[in-house]
Order: C-alpha cells, then sequence, then structure tokens
C-alpha cells in the first residue's frame, strides 16, 4: 500500500481487496502470495510477484501508455546481469548465478516485457519497478532451476537478485544505461543521419544563388548551398552538445546502496559492476565518483535533456525555414507534413525539458524522488528526436530540389542587391536608390543612373550576385 | 508520402514501397488499394485504408505509446455521428447515414480502436487521423450494407463520411469534445474526490492545535483542521479554475471547413452539428462564433492547460506539505509514495503546459498546425491529475491520522508563542524573551519573567494557544 | 544577516561590517541605528532605517535593475494607509494615524521611491520590504511630527506602522494589490487597444478576397476581413481570460498575519483594510476568505500569468501573421520591427510564466516564500505585455494597408479554387484537375475542361470567390 | 518609425512627431537631427543621434528597467575598437582610427552608459542599439576631433564606426563577448567560491555521523561530510557544465555582415577582429566557422542557458536542504533567508530558460531575430546565479556549524539502523525487527533480542554505525 502518514500517524485500514488489476493476463488461474498488507492474487502466467501486484493495486494512474519505459526494464536486465556475475566473485552460489544471468538475459532482450505491468507513477525512487525486476528475475530463474514460482526459493527476489544492491542506486543505474542507450541507439544516429543529408544538400546547392532573407524581408544574397550550410553546422553542433553531456551520464550509481555509503557491498564492487555493464554494452560506464549525487541529484539527466532542448530548437528552426521556403503562391499541392511532424516533436521536448528541470530541481536529501518521471521524458525526447530527424530525412530532406527558375525571378528583381554599393558611394546614398526604386516601381539600375549616382557600367560591374557570396 | 519542397520543388522519387508496417495486424492477408502514389497493401482484419496504410509508412516515430489518444478516436465518432445526422437533413441517403451512425458509434464506444495505428506525430493538422476515421467507419458502414471493404461504395469516405467537413473543422472539434470529456469524467471527479477528503479532515482536525511552521520555522499555532482548510481551498479554486476555462472548449470549429469560411456546408450545419454533440455527450457544446480563430489557433487549449498546470502547484504544495509533516525521526516505516508519484505527475502537467504552449503559439495564417501534440499533452495532463487525485485520496489522504502526542510536544516547546505577547509588551520586548530562551534553553515563560517584562500570572493569561488562533 | 543554520546550528561570526553599499545617497552623511547583530550607518537623507540598511548589506545579487517594483512599494502605501485607518478605529491615536496616511500617501504616489533600494534577491517572505516600507513610513511620519530620524518615536515602525500586521500577510496584500493594478492600468488598456485596432481593420478589409493559407500553402480563399476577425477574437478573448482569473486576485491577505489565523488583530479588521483598499483603488477588493490558503499558495498569481501566458500565445500568432503576410519579394524596404518587439515579450512571457509556476509549486507550510519572484515576474508579463500591445497598436496595426493588386494577383493565379468543384464533381476529381493544373503549369479552368470533368460555362458558375466565403 | 505592412503595403501616416522621450537628459536644449521620416530633437549632452530618438519613440515598452544590458554595450565598445584596428589595416584613415578607439573604450569602460537609453523590445535584430553605439562613438570621436555633434564629420556612424559590420553580425558577437565575460568575471567565480566553501564544510563534517534521510524518511547512517561531498560534486559538475558550453560562445559572428557572406568586408577581417577581441578580452574568440549559423540561430546562447538551467536545479537541491536540515522544533530563531535568495534565483534561471529557448528556436532563414531578448535572459542568469552564489557562500555556508548533540539523539533513535543486520539475518527478519520495534516504542536492540533473531553480543557487532559508511 502506498501509505502516508502525518507525524507519526498510523495507516487507518490496510487493503483488504484480493484483486487483480492487471489486464495483460488472459489466464484466470492464480496463485496466493503475500506481502506485509496480507495475501494477493498473481496471475499463474506471471513472473512478476506480490509486490508487483500491489503496485498494480495502488497507483492507477494513467493506463497502460503510461507503463514503465521498455528500455528502463532492459537496462535492469542488464544491470542484475552484471550484478550476479560480481556477486558470485565475492560468494554468491554458481547455480544460482547462473540461473539470474539467463533470466536477466531474457529481461535485456526484452523477452518478457509482458512481465513489467508497473506505470511510471509510482514510488518516486522506482522501488517497484526494481522490485517488478527482482520478482521475474527470481521466478524466471526458479522456473528454470525446476522450482516453484513464488517460492523464492532456490533464488531469492531480494537476497540474491538484488544482493549488494538497493532500489536506490539500481534504479538511478538502471536510467543511465537506457538513457546512454537510447542516445547511442537513437538519437545520435537520427542526427547523424540528418546532418549528412542536409551536407549534401548544401554542396548539391552551391552553385545557386539565391536572395537571403532577414527580417522575413529580402536582404542580400547567398547561395541555397551556403543557407543549408547553417543547418548543418547546427545539427553538427547538435550532435556535439549530446556528446558532450555523455560522460556524466556514463557515471553509473549501483555500489551506492541505498544513501551512497554503499553500505553492504564489498570493496571493488561498484567498479566491478560498471566495468561489467561497460563490457555489456560496449559503452564507456564507469562507476560515480562520488554516489551521494548520483542518488540525490540527477543534474546529469538535466544536463541531457537541456543538450536534446538545444537540438530541438535547431530542428524547430530548420523545419521552420524548409516549410516557409517550400511555400508560396501555387506551390501548395504538398503539404510540408515531415517538418510539421518534426516542429511537433521539438515542442514536445521543450516541455519534456521543464519536467524533467522541475523534477530534477525537487530532490530531497539523500534521494531525488523523481526518478521515473525524469527518465521517462528523457527517453521520450530521445527516442522522438532520433526518430524524427530519420522520418525527417527520409521522406523530405533527401527529396528537396531547388526551383532554380522562381530562385532567379526573385533574385534579379530584388531591391537588396544595392547593398554592393556600399562601399563604393557610401550608405546613405545606396539606402536612396533602393528607395527610389521601391517607389517607383523601377529596378535599382534605373534608379541608381536617374539619381546621378553612378553610369550604368559602374552598375554591372558593381553590382554582380556571384561577387556577393564572400569577402574580397 | 509526407513531403516537402523548396520554392515549387518537384518531389524527387514517390515512394513505392509495398509494405505494412502495423504490427497489430496479426492476418497474412491483405488487400490491395491505391493512393496518390501508388498502390499499398492494407490488411484483410483492418477497416482502416490506403491513406492510413500510407502514413504508416512515412511517420515512423515513437512507437505504440504515441498512438493518437483513443479518447480523439472517440470523440471522433461522436462527430461522425452528429454530421451524418444533420447531412441526412440536408439529403444525404438515410441508408448511407444509418450505416455511418451505426459505424460511428461503434467507434465512439471504442470498440474499434486497433484500427486507428497512427502516431500523434504525423501532419500537424491531425488530416491522417481524420482520414483513418473517415476510412473506418466508410469501410465499416460497406460491411455493414454488404459491400466490399476498400470500395467506397456505398459509402464513400470522402463524399460521405466526411461531407461538409475537412481535417481542418474536424480535427479540432475533436480535440474539443475529447478535452471536454476527459475534464468531466476523470479531471473534475478526481479533484472532487480530493477535495472531499481534505475538507474531512479538515473538520476532523479542527481541534487539533499545532504549531505553524513559517520559513520552514516554528511559528505561531493553529490548528491542524486550519492547515488542512488550506489545501481545501486550494484545491476547491482548482475545480473553479478548470471550469472557468471550459466555456471556450465547449466551442465547437465544425462548419468552419478548410479555413474557417464554411465553404461547402450550408447555412445551419455548423450549428446543428454542435448541438447533436452537446445532445450525445451532455455537455454544452455550441459552434464558436469565430471559426477563424478556432482553426489558426488553440489559445482555449493553452488557457485549459495553463489552469492544470495551476492545479499542478496546489498539488505539488500539498502532497510536498503532507509528506514532510509525516516526516521526521523514528517515522519512517512507510515511504510517502503516493505524495511521490503526484508530485511527479505535478511536474509532468507543468512540462505537458510548456509543450501546449510552444506549439499554440506557433500556428500560421489561417491553421495551427501542432494540433496532434497539443491535444496529446492536453489530455496526458487531465488523466494524469485526475487519476492522481483519486490514487493519493484513497491510498493516502483518508489515513492521515494526527499524531497528537508529538504535536502537543513540539508546540509546547516551541518559543513562537512569544508572539502573543506583541500586543502586550510590545514587539521588541517579545523578541527579546524568544532571544533569552533559545540562548539559555529555557522556555518563554521562564525567560520572560528572569527579564522583569512580566508575571508568571499576566503570561498565563496571556499565552494561550487557544487563544492564538484568530482574531479577538 | 540573512542567517542559516543545520540542525541547530549556532551562526558562526556575525556580521561586523559598518557600511553602506546604496549607491542612491548622495550625501556622505550619516546617522547610526541599530539591529540585533550591531550598529549601522544609515544616510541622513534617507528615511529607511537599520533593517533595509542590513538588508542591502546581505543581499548584493543584481544590481539596481532588481529592485523591488515600485508598483509593490506603492501597493504598499496604500495598505499601510488602509491599515492605518482601521488601527484608528480599534484604537490608535489619531495624530500617529494621521501622519502614517500622509507618510504612506507619499509612498503610494511614488515621492519616496528612492528610498526603496532593496532587490527582488531578499527574504522569500519580502519580510525586508516589508519593514523598509515600515521604517520610512515611520521615519516620514515621524519628520512630519517635528521627531528626530531613527528614534522610532512618536511613529514606531512595527509597533504602529506594522500593527496588526505580519509581513507574511502584508507582502502577498500588496502583491494582489500592484497585479490587480498594474493589470487594469496598463493590461486590458492595452488589450483593448489593440483589440479596437484590429477590430477597425477587420471591417475595413472585410471586401478585400485573398487566398487562404493552410500547412503555409495556399488554401481556399476568405476575405482578409475575415482573416483579422480570427485576430480580433483572439485579443478580445485574452481580455476575457485576464478578467477570469481578476476575482482571486481581489482576495487580500491582510488579516491573516504570520500564519494565516489572523492572531493578533481585532475582528473585522480584515473586511475592514480590505473595503478600504477597494475604496482607495476603485477596485473591488475582498478580504480572502481563507487566509492559511492566501499566505501559503499563490495560486491566484500563476493562474494570472497562465492567462498572460495564453494571451502571449495569441500575441505570438498574430505579430507572426502579420510579418509573415507583409514580407515577399520586393516588398523588404521596412523591417516589421514592432512584430519582432512583441514576439520577444511573448517569448519572455512564457519564460516568466514558468518562473512563476516554479516559485508558486514551492511554497511550504504556512507559507510560500518565492513572493518577490513571483511578483516580479508577474508585473513584468503585465506591464510588457500592456506597453507592448499600445506600440504594435500606434507602430504597425493601424498603418496597415492592403495591396490588393498583389492580393488579386496572387488568388486568380491560386489551385485551391478546385475546392468549390468538391461538391459538383467529388474530391477525386477536382483533386486531379489540381494536379494536373500544376503539373502542366495550367490554370484550373484550363486543365478542367481538358480532363473533360466540366464545361467553360459550369467552371465560371461553380468557381466564384466571392461564393466561397461561407455556408450556403 | 517601427513600421509594419501587408503584403506590400504603404505606411500610412509617417510620425511628424518631434518629441523626446528620454528622461534622462536633464538640459532643455536640443540639437535638430534628421532621419528618413523627417527632423528629430536630440538632447544637446548626449552623444546618440536621430536613430537613436526615433527608437525611443517607437518603443516605449517596460520602462528604464527594460534597458539594454550595460554588459552588451559594453562589449560593443571592445567589438567598435577590435573592427576599427582592422579597418585601419584595410585603409581607414589612422586619425579616426585612433578617435573611434577611444571613444570606444569610453564605452567598454562603462563611462557612456547614459548614453544607451534604448530598451531591449526593440528590433530582434538589435539594430537599433548598434546604431546607438555607431552614433555615440562617432559623436564622441568627432568631438574629440573638434568637430560638431551630428555632422557625421569627420568620423561617420556608417561608414566609418560601423565600416564592415552589420547590426546582423555586430549584435550577436555584442551578445557572445557580453556573456563570456559575465560568465567568468561574475558565475564561474560565483561558483568556485560555493564549491571551495561547500567542500570546507564536508571536510570538516567528515567525522560527523548522522542519519540519512530518504523519501523524507530516516535512512541508514552516512557523515555529514559525505552529505556535503554531494553538494560539492554538484557545483563542481556545474562549473564543468558551463565551461563546456563556451567554446561556441567563443565564435564570433563578426564578418558576417548582413547574411552571414561576409559581404563588404575583406579576406581576413573576420579572422583579425575575433583576434582583436580574445586579445582586448583576454578570452580565447575565435571567428565563428559558420556565419550563416551564427546569425540565423542562438543555439548556443540556448545551449550555455541549459548548463545555467542544470545550476540552478543544482542550487534549489542543495539550498532546499540546507533550509530543511536547518529546520525543525525549536531551531527557528534566524529564518533561512539566503536559501530563500537563491531559491528565488533558480527558479528565476529556470524562466529565463523558457524564455530564450522560445527566442532561440524561433529563427527565421537568415536572421534570428530574438537577439537583445535572448542576450538580456542569459545575462540575467548568469549575473544572478554567480550573484547568489557569492551571497549564499558569505552569508550562509561559511557559517554553517553542526548540532552534533542534536545530530546524535536523532540517530541513536533511529529504527533504520537495522539495515545493518540484512546481510547477517537477511531482508526479510531484519524488516520485522525494524516494525516491531516501531509498533511496541522500543529500540531495536530490544526488539531484535526478543524476537530471537540474535543476542545482544551479535546486535553490538553488527550494528555500528562508524562500520556503515562505506563498502567493506
Amino acid at each position: 500500500r502506498g501509505g502516508c502518514k502525518y507525524l507519526y500517524f498510523d495507516l487507518g485500514e490496510e487493503s483488504k481487496l484480493l484483486a487483480h488489476p492487471d489486464r495483460t493476463s488472459t489466464q484466470d488461474t492464480f496463485r496466493i502470495e503475500y506481502d506485509t498488507f496480507g495475501e494477493l492474487k498473481v496471475p499463474n502466467d506471471k513472473y512478476y510477484g506480490a509486490q508487483t501486484v500491489r503496485s498494480t493495486m495502488n497507483f492507477k494512474i494513467g493506463g497502460v501508455t503510461e507503463r514503465m519505459p521498455v528500455q528502463v526494464i532492459r537496462a535492469f536486465g542488464i544491470l542484475k546481469r552484471a550484478a550476479a556475475e560480481v556477486n558470485q566473485d565475492y560468494g554468491l552460489d554458481p547455480k544460482i548465478t547462473n540461473a539470474i544471468i539467463k533470466a536477466a538475459d531474457e529481461v535485456s532482450e526484452g523477452k518478457l516485457n509482458d512481465h513489467f505491468p508497473l506505470v511510471v507513477w509510482q514510488t518516486g525512487s522506482g522501488t517497484q519497478t526494481n522490485m517488478n525486476v527482482n520478482e521475474v528475475i527470481s521466478n524466471r530463474a526458479i522456473e528454470m532451476l525446476g522450482g516453484k514460482l513464488g517460492s523464492k526459493d532456490p533464488v531469492h527476489p531480494n537476497d540474491h537478485v538484488n544482493k549488494s544492491q538497493s532500489s536506490n542506486d539500481t534504479f538511478p543505474t538502471a536510467m543511465h544505461i537506457a538513457a546512454a542507450q537510447e542516445v547511442h541507439e537513437v538519437l545520435l544516429p537520427g542526427l547523424q543521419k540528418l546532418q549528412a543529408a542536409l551536407d549534401a544538400k548544401s554542396k548539391e546547392f552551391s552553385q545557386i544563388i539565391k536572395i537571403g532573407r532577414t527580417h522575413t524581408q529580402d536582404a542580400v544574397p547567398l547561395t541555397l548551398g551556403q543557407e543549408f550550410s547553417g543547418y548543418v553546422q547546427q545539427i553538427k553542433y547538435g550532435g556535439a552538445r549530446i556528446k558532450a553531456a555523455m560522460p556524466r551520464i556514463y557515471e553509473l550509481a549501483v555500489g551506492g546502496t541505498s544513501v551512497g555509503t554503499g553500505l553492504n557491498t564489498r570493496i571493488g564492487f561498484a567498479e566491478k559492476v560498471a566495468a561489467n555493464v561497460a563490457s555489456l554494452t560496449g559503452l564507456p560506464f564507469i562507476t560515480a565518483p562520488n554516489k551521494f549525487e548520483a542518488l540525490a541529484a540527477h543534474d546529469a539527466l538535466v544536463e541531457l535533456s537541456g543538450a536534446m532542448n538545444t537540438v530541438a530548437c535547431s530542428l524547430m528552426k530548420v523545419a521552420n525555414d524548409i516549410r516557409f521556403l517550400g511555400s508560396g503562391p501555387r506551390s501548395g499541392k504538398v503539404n510540408p507534413t515531415q517538418c510539421e511532424a518534426i516542429t511537433m516533436v521539438a515542442a514536445q521536448v521543450m516541455g519534456n525539458h521543464v519536467a524533467v528541470t522541475v523534477g530534477g530541481s525537487n530532490g530531497h536529501f539523500e534521494l531525488n524522488v523523481f526518478k521515473p518521471m525524469i527518465i521517462k521524458n528523457v527517453l521520450h525526447s530521445a527516442r522522438l528526436l532520433g526518430d524524427a530527424c530519420v522520418s525527417f530525412t527520409d521522406n523530405c530532406v533527401v527529396g528537396i530540389q531547388a526551383n532554380t527558375e522562381r530562385i532567379n525571378k526573385l533574385m534579379s528583381e530584388s531591391l537588396m542587391l544595392v547593398t554592393a554599393l556600399n562601399p563604393h558611394i557610401g550608405y546613405d546614398k545606396a539606402a536612396k536608390i533602393a528607395k527610389t526604386a521601391h517607389k517607383e516601381g523601377t529596378n535599382l539600375k534605373e534608379a541608381a543612373i536617374k539619381l546621378g549616382f553612378l553610369t550604368s557600367e559602374q552598375f554591372d560591374q558593381w553590382v554582380k550576385p556571384e561577387d556577393m557570396l564572400g569577402p574580397k
């Protein structure tokens, strides 16, 4: 039972319900298990146990879409295997160890996803998900060893699967593993793909001169390739920003146990588990140099979220440009739906970032208890950004073709080439030419000559768009 | 194909893929349908058609948890029925009308949820979901009438199901219907339940005097009931805030068609459909007085989200108080997990609100194209808040019991009762008494007498906690 | 001294500084005053006293631009006068009362602004500003009565000026007074002015038919007046949203004293002071029905900030539309600087809203201690929005003129008029016509006839922009 | 005039006002200057000119506290000097160069702050402030050379002071210079000071064992020094986060001129100016490798703001801990006002970050036009954080003293030491001991023996707080 109290309160009535709210079970047969509040029905086809069932009863918030992200569950599989191997070094029975490893592998491979019914909106330390993992692995290991589900024998969820661990250090460890994997498997590849596609377009468009646009108005010319090179730079730096945040994500809390001291672990446990996780994932995880910070704060995830927030700003900018540049009179047979999808993603990431910020700022004493919410949002942002970059690239960017006819027409009519005259006749006269042409509906050359500021030859010599693309 | 372009671009290569990415289908048999980009395989056991399949191919963003909320799908069912009835008034064949109504009812009852595989991250107008709805209703209606799925005969998805409508006015209409229903079915009942429970506690605790706390420090006394009355007021006003935002949510865009003018509708269509929706839902929907605003902006949902953001602040405050008041030396056998869940919800709602704000501010011209993202977040916030209030009430608030022994001890030791002396001996002397008692480790009375500021009798007469609970 | 402690800590060393950091004083002569930490130099030309000086020494955060907003200071002047009048009813010496009233009036009239050097970043209850006000009013009153500055005689800052009050109820009262006045004096007039100007333009443009734009692409036509009517509706509703938040802003905390009980006040004090404030301001202030909520939470200001956040979304939308519609080839002699200013204001208001939200959610027990930050941001948003509306109206909106030549050209070339054919020949055929015209560079009529879907006469009869502006 | 237009609109009436709204001038004498809209009165005692006066008339938004931050003005002084030196290399008259340098130095030294009356809420490119700078420097240089203010002779604001520059590249350059300087002069020193003070406390408290707190409840013990070491790590990483963002801040846009191409500059100009700025500031500025990105986006500042947002989370956490740990029965003679100030700052920084994010995401085409708003918020955050760290350190952290008597009492009464028994008797039995002790009001040892789980000797051997502070 979730439980609250008021200054040494006594809980009123205990939950006497004997119910099974998990609708993923299609069986009607149950085993009876017990927790500190009484007996509970556990569906026979599930590996989880009493504590998981209790949580499903106490936290009916948000429905099936709000379940703990599978990335966290998989990360727990990796962690539990890594810890079991080290525990064996410190004396855990090899037979038990081996069974835990096999069961943990099934968890990390996503084979047991249906056995994790808990939602994000539970204990803020993620304790119940850690218990869920312990129960599933112990029962699956028991089953492999021919034991009886729920018996805690020969593989005990706490004494064996959770050995030398606490929810308070395992959950943040799983958070970091999950975040790092999502970044490497989804976010960075997505950004790299988009960057490459934009870069190819930048090179493809390197000879197409167009009129620039500032303040949404005509400006001096640049090449379409130069314009796209700005996008390339934004996305390239986006990847750099994400990577810059990763060193602190690679720090793992495991070994800190319940408050950061590492009580009930052995010297070396933390380092060895981190090394195992690094080996299993191929990512440079290390043990957190300060476990107190690693449990009590989630600054590293706020930082990563901040990097993703910056990427969201970049994507919003690029996608807005592309849809506006692709709009215009008689253009509109195809809606810029990919731009719309990715800008919606950008807005979502900005919102997720505020949620992460609020959660990250509200830790108290030895433990931040906004953990499930924080990791949910970080993973959400990483996945959406990565997927959206791929979708945007494949279905929009690679297909962009310049309409050179229209681009040339817009440039030739523009008054902004007048800027080329600044160094020759000064700012004031140049401004007067443009104003005159605008007022009289003529072009720059005619206005310039009429005003007597220069000759036709001078105009042709000085106003060459191809000479306006860089310093001299 | 999602499609982008650049200044009158031509799309490069069209998608020639013949794939079916929807994993919800367990059948291996398909029918072939066509859209403007070519042929597509549609699973035989699904009512959706080519346009839906195309969208699943173009928008692989975020996976199954990112699907369009079922509340939106259900709202579409209501809307399509309401529109069909009005269309019959204006000439739609009664047989077709009737079949549409039956199919639409199945949608609104949630019976066809598996036929809506599209994610939120699609066209920003929600066009593809409108098409998905049209396809599902038309095919289900065709089936009822003995026709062939995909034949568009005798019930055409556009000409009949979408008659007098556009994605641009139906999607925002479904947004408002879904939001209003979630508010009435989940959010307001949750708030009312919590308010009632807090109010009962406030009355139960009306005679328990405790020391107040300001700046996290001891302050003058109040009753525990008074303290809880502040929470009651916050939640009560929270409900009022939500309700104050509803009049603009009840305004429906339907009848505006694609830009707000109502082109291709009949005079009266908008009003009649709104009346039908009101009748079907029991909520006071009306037609939006200005359809241009109703399509181009979502201020009403930003406003509702803002009201929920305020509620989130209230809940964060109340839950924080309860967990801190319930903490303390030797108290800790039961973690305040419900407080943790609801404060995580509060943080999420604050983040969702920023996403809604960013989306709401970025509409352009006749259409805001952040629609699916906006409604996803609004519904998410409403559901989480409502559910969390119920969970918090049932599993925490109703069980709160005052530990009067501890409460009395803390009050008797406090130095803050000194404030009672202010009107008798002035602020400066009172402050000196408290400072002396603090410094010397004595109590107020001893310090007061020692300082010669008053007699023992005066102290007992003036410093009575029960006299300090209100004005005189 | 600001002061912190750790579990019954003892403060290390007390501040022994005898310094005066307030650079607003141009005099070199000082009087010596005392607070609990020792003696302090107070500049002779200032009415504030020791506690104010102490605060300037302890909170050197952010410089002169970070001072407590003058609106709060003025609101304090109103409040102190209102309280003094009621205190006289309950026995305060009329001579003292009268002097307080005169001094308080000078504060509320802004005559003594230079005497309020404290920054926002002080005690979270605003205590130091309340003390600053008490000191200034008492010293100014003393001066009027011929006494000596700093003597606290015959007008004592705490015993007289702050009589029946506490920082904990006066500061939130001043917050509400200041917010309400800024809303009525700056924000609502600004919105009304903008609404009127947009409405005039909407009427002026009621006969100008233009092509609509959705997804940044061409859409079916509407009048420019209709387009502007959407803006009018947004701004009109913006005013309604602000007003809807005001009833809870009109609730005043005064009378709650330090924890909400009203200890040390007389029955009726709260109601009478609120009535006085209402009379002095002409706004319908009342006493807060629950003082516990009024001190411990600032939901009412979060709510008001949320309403302003919605207004910011509206303004961002309208200003973005205007700058994009005003852009285009050869248009660019005048940058849309007013659009830029007001959209920057909108972004700021969104950010301010998050600051207010975070502050509002972090109250603890009987007192929210983010008060100065919250009111600073609320006033900032109100002022910026109001001012920006006026600037935007005067320097942009009223000067908008339609370029009908260009508008007509864009419409005649558009392919989107094809929608008019939907009810006559069906969606599929109409789409084919547009696609053909787009592909072949011809217009709709030519394509339609070539495809054999209709005759020239039918086209002219069915495709009339002026018939496409509403339902039939 | 600010100016807006609608599809090639013509401005209605031009401003004919001859007014001077700048109240900083105390003189009544004016000179007449002209801009494109007509004549203007410029106060004789000011160095700015017509364009600055025009801006003050068109942008009356927010009042004097909203002026462009002085850090930006000073940065402009540095930039204008750096550019003048390079311009001399390319042919600018040494006499003019020298006068510009002297005048620019006065700007960078803050001597001419009164000559910069413009507010942040102006053109989104900061053009008017660049013009203000050009006018002030040219007039001050003219004055030094014996010329007449406003004559533009012999030092022209555009042709000389702004030579090879544009508002579009100078303003973002000044933004980066100002941000980098504020980070190095205020933010990083503040963080370092706080880190050092916390580190000293961590070492001072290394032998004080206290009961841990998770979920606001008692947990297993740690040292007070360990607890503080977590804070140290947070602040240390905060500094690292800020520094990690700086490389992209050191990239300067100057040399990109109006769209990023560098039109009207000479090859080498960009690199030389950046080198000069580096030399003048002592910071490693370089020329931006991609000027298109540097003008069109402000991702680097969004990134820096994100780093500050993370620091704000850290500070909120640390300050909350300190105020809660310092609270408690009878503790309350000194309010944790420094904690309150710094947590208000943290909330403000979170809000500022959202404003920066919204501004950063809304750039269009070749220019982001939220520049003044973005830099205002970044500088605000940097200054507030830096100042607040110093104030918090000096007035709170350094004075923290442990109350070891109370700390020991709380630990001895705690039931959480039971965790030490887990490895000896298993989790289930240990939990039962704690539950029994809690229920019966006894201590752990008594309960353990009574339950028969272990002997008195075993208890004493196994439960030693000093053995519970790390792995074995």
